[in-house]
């Protein structure tokens, strides 16, 4: 009787479920039983939707997030390393509008010593993904086979490609699930589809950049802090330096967006030049970097040492190496025009006299989607050369009749809706904003020394 | 734009699932385009199932479930007995240990002038299924195609058969569904299934027995009561007559457990015999059917027809007249001898003397299965000559060694675990139990004329 000695009986899925549907903990043998069988094709999608459900309404433990993130990075192909020299370290971001930090992170930190293997994903809805903006350097390839990574990586420190068959199946295959049953919003889900994928690199540590605001995935501050400290505790779990800084998303980062644009405007960072809040975020998340990376003492020391690489030139001949070894055109870094331009332009005009007060950030990303330069679908495609130029952000004056933003567009047929969306996202006042809003709002640390 | 204008995007499973999961309410439309969709294969069991399970765990509406139990029952076909004269009332138990009323109702009520068209189940694990138990009857056929459904029932007032595939498919495939997801035990989808079934049959009133304790489903009262009343609103929703009886299984109704033996007890009832509890609950059930099928004026006035109806033999015969134009062999109503019978009998004796306090119901029902009477998995066979004769019951006295219960059996190597079951879920104490437990807990009450 299976009644009587429920521990010997066999693993069945509807049990697993049935526990998670009561809020019971499960053992790391049900977890990896009911992922390791749904990846293999032995447990099917119902049942794992019913799960899913399951776990987004009741939640999971800090041991049962660890158990799920590490079952799904062992589904597939973990980068061994260990035969490059060099202390391995990433970033990732959880996406939002103008967020082109990671290309400029990837050649500073590679300058200053730091391996870099980064593996991104592609946008859609309202937020930008780092292949996206890479793409639309002519030639650029992110598809590069794992030994092909491993080569430029070796070579230049860093390298930039899309997710692999190899890497985390598990995670591929439970997220078109969750695309289709609701069940992508789970702070616990999200936590281990980031860390299974960013663990999968090989690296030694990893800065999270989790994003908070009107444009963030994570609208509220705490739903950004919670999903934050599960990330580095499960990176802990397995062994990992990881810190995670909680950042603004409440208006698009920098001025550009929309992918060709966004290049545009990382080089210029890497120039020295630049929006200063990109600039700084920049510096910030490297200082972290270099940090955990053994390559700086304290955080303050990271920035100080990516300053110097981005003065010295460093930093942007680490960017052209980088694009040249994956293929691209790396006369874009010095010719911008090189890069996709779009055939018009046109100007979102202020409406009034006064002061910047807010910017509907997931708004703006819409706008830019519209044009073009985002996905609504997965399979939709999308033009590197529209996009957005705010002329105002948060906190600046304008008088009437001075322009917003810069729409750089294609189709005059998707014009009209995104200068609406962008012309309702402004809000213009007497008064400036009351206080700037900070770029960093937060910290959680996972290592001993604090940094600065 | 989608996002401007959501009331009129086309009907996505997905956003459906969201919704519930957030809690909110279902229109009657987003409801029939799931159910619907789903049942005619549109739409894929994963996403259904991270739907029920956002339904178990988050409710629904009275409004949701009427219209949830509307599309099941609209997505076959709903016998038209309107050509045949009379009231047509059926009664639906939630199922028990020993719990054989319809048996005994169908013939009574038709007896008495009204038109019984049940359509019955099967049972599993610890409960019996009625249809296990007419097919213990040599010849019995439970599988009549409809337009014979409808012969038998013109020809004398009752008939006892399985569902049909034109009987409510959209509940034999969520059905199939919940039962692998853990979406089971939900009152939400449960009083859809029941009523969805039951309104099918074109009744005009219907009487729930709905058992608490712990041979049944729901063994705590409230959640009874909880799905009693959302039964008896929905059935009135649709404009059905509807009353529910919470009825105790604390212990197994009447004496016998198994298929042929409680065919036997039911006959011992139809003489006017068979134990207290069995006789009392069936006189109760079938004084509601009369009182809404228009039969009597109260509920006590439809007791009495129905005591008068067994007295007179008029029950019996009805019996043997239902059992024949069944297929069945008429003759084991006055020679029960011709059931199966089991090859072996052993009686479990009692340790000590005392009084029985409590006899763990689910166990029985559990040992009855062990035994072959029942079904683990659904596609069990069962044999329907073994089970148990409870010899003694809650509240009677026993001497040491005196038999408390005697096992039918087949099969030497099942009768040992039956037995240590059967001998666990004894209790049996000094003092007798404090107060007898009643028969009827409560009633919910869907008519103005409360009966009695």
């Amino acid at each position: 009787m299976s009644q009587s000695s429920p521990s010997l009986a066999p693993f069945r899925a509807v049990d697993a479920i049935r526990k998670k549907r009561d809020a019971q903990e499960h053992t790391r043998e049900e977890i990896e039983q009911l992922v390791a069988g749904y990846t293999r094709g032995q447990i099917p999608d119902y049942q794992v939707a019913a799960w899913l459900m399951a776990v987004v309404l009741k939640g999971m433990t800090r041991a049962e997030t660890a158990a799920l993130t590490e079952t799904m990075l062992r589904s597939g192909e973990v980068l061994d390393l260990s035969s490059l020299p060099g202390v391995k370290v990433d970033k990732h971001s959880t996406g939002g509008v103008g967020d082109k930090t990671s290309l400029v992170l990837a050649p500073v930190a590679a300058a200053g010593g730091l391996l870099v293997p980064m593996i991104s994903g592609r946008g859609l809805g309202h937020t930008g993904g780092t292949l996206d903006k890479l793409e639309a350097i002519p030639g650029f390839n992110v598809n590069l086979p794992l030994p092909e990574f491993l080569r430029v990586l070796r070579e230049c420190g860093c390298a930039m490609i899309g997710q692999t068959a190899e890497i985390a199946p598990a995670d591929k295959k439970l997220y078109a699930l969750r695309d289709v049953t609701a069940t992508v919003e789970s702070p616990y889900l999200i936590c281990a589809s980031i860390m299974s994928k960013k663990l999968a690199e090989g690296i030694d540590a990893l800065v999270l950049d989790v994003k908070t605001g009107s444009g963030a995935f994570m609208k509220k501050q705490e739903d950004a802090a919670f999903l934050a400290e599960l990330m580095v505790e499960t990176g802990q779990r397995m062994g990992k330096k990881v810190v995670a800084l909680l950042t603004d998303m409440d208006q698009p980062l920098g001025r550009k967006v929309g992918n060709a644009l966004e290049v545009e405007e990382c080089i210029e960072v890497l120039r020295g030049e630049g929006p200063d809040d990109l600039r700084r975020l920049c510096l910030e998340l490297c200082g972290w970097m270099f940090l955990l990376g053994g390559r700086a003492k304290s955080k303050d020391e990271g920035i100080k040492l990516a300053a110097e690489i981005i003065a010295s030139g460093r930093g942007i001949q680490k960017f052209r190496d980088m694009v040249r070894l994956q293929g691209g055109d790396a006369r874009v870094v010095d010719e911008p025009a090189r890069l996709p331009q779009a055939e018009h332009k046109t100007d979102v005009l202020s409406p009034r006299e006064g002061f910047v007060t807010a910017i509907q950030c997931e708004q703006v990303g819409i706008a830019s989607m519209m044009l073009g330069g985002g996905r609504e679908r997965k399979e939709d495609s999308i033009d590197p050369a529209v996009g957005l130029v705010l002329r105002k952000k948060v906190g600046e004056r304008v008088v009437r009749g001075e322009p917003l933003c810069t729409i750089h567009y294609n189709s005059e047929a998707r014009v009209a809706a995104a200068r609406q969306m962008i012309e309702a996202s402004y809000q213009i006042s007497d008064q400036p904003p009351s206080s700037g809003q900070p770029l960093v709002h937060g910290l959680i640390c996972g290592i001993e020394n604090e940094g600065s």
